[in-house]
């Protein structure tokens, strides 16, 4: 009937860029006559998370919240912007087997980086141990084992992380329904190992 | 691009018959070409309202949360089914104002009559004063001020509500993007009142 919805799932630590790609990506698919919504992660936790904290468990609620929604979404046809901080792997990687197609966009920074930029201050004030759970510096965040785009805003423009994103999701789009890896993109790792992938 | 999309609201008590009533409006609506989405107030509040219980701001919550995934899907076209209690007229008129396009459908049924059907035994056990919070009983359920369609599972067939919601559904379908009612549909009453109106 329509297009096949997708999950562009983007990753990454605070102020790193994953909101700002994930709007130029969705302003780019809108154009090409693609149905988009971006989920960003402080507006849906805003919406379908308040009352959540910052553990690992809340986290982990938060995201699957994410994914529930991002799977909705795809299965009527929506390409699904997620723009979320997602610091663990193993939820990540559980949201990845329930949406039919996705793909998994790490948005690279060092950290020194991002305390340069810092608009806000956080990172400052989280090295200076006033920020408890600041994802890292003294929270942690799991670098993806597989993801289908890496990006690294410390060394390249947004219109080029942009370009490199969305020659991974044409690729997907046009070779049709697939397992949620796009061909030739995917990094060869053993089946998703880790006890939650027994549970989906 | 694909026909608009439309949330179908269904309030009334445990029992009544909102999710048998929606899966056959769901049937329907797929043969005639429709994206659809059954939201169902269980299986939404395990995926997006764990941890929240039944007092009334844990309820409007709940609610709110559904009406925030069904406004999504709405946007993107999908036909949207929300069965779920939503005892409470406020926060359904505020989900209303906030959905493009929406029908509310009051699924009525006698307490006496709910007793006499009660397969879990839930009504006899709130009427013997052994369950807190059981809407209608021991709990309150505002009756709707003007839904688009009143169903009554005490006096009519499944298939007879299940062709009135369908008959005010292809009404709005066909009448194009409208404020959220139906036209000829509409009960007079005065614009939505309430402090939660101001806030929308």
């Amino acid at each position: 009937m329509s297009a096949p919805g997708l999950t562009i799932w983007l990753t990454g630590l605070s102020g790193a860029g994953k909101s700002t790609i994930a709007t130029h990506v969705a302003g780019h698919l809108v154009q090409k006559g693609h149905r988009v919504e971006v989920l960003d992660g402080d507006v849906v936790r805003q919406n379908l998370s308040a009352g959540l904290g910052y553990s690992k468990a809340d986290r982990d609620t938060n995201i699957r919240r994410i994914g529930f929604v991002a799977d909705l979404l795809t299965r009527h046809g929506v390409v699904v912007l997620v723009a979320a901080i997602s610091p663990y792997r193993e939820v990540r990687d559980e949201v990845r087997h329930k949406i039919e197609r996705f793909v998994e966009v790490y948005v690279s920074c060092p950290v020194d980086v991002l305390a340069e930029r810092d608009p806000k201050g956080l990172y400052r004030r989280a090295l200076a141990g006033e920020l408890d759970h600041f994802t890292g510096v003294s929270d942690p965040y799991e670098v993806p084992d597989a993801p289908e785009v890496v990006v690294d805003s410390s060394v390249e423009s947004v219109d080029e992380s942009v370009a490199r994103v969305l020659q991974a999701v044409e690729r997907l789009l046009t070779a049709g329904r697939g397992n949620g890896r796009a061909p030739g993109l995917t990094q060869s790792r053993p089946a998703a190992p880790g006890p939650s992938s027994s549970a989906i």
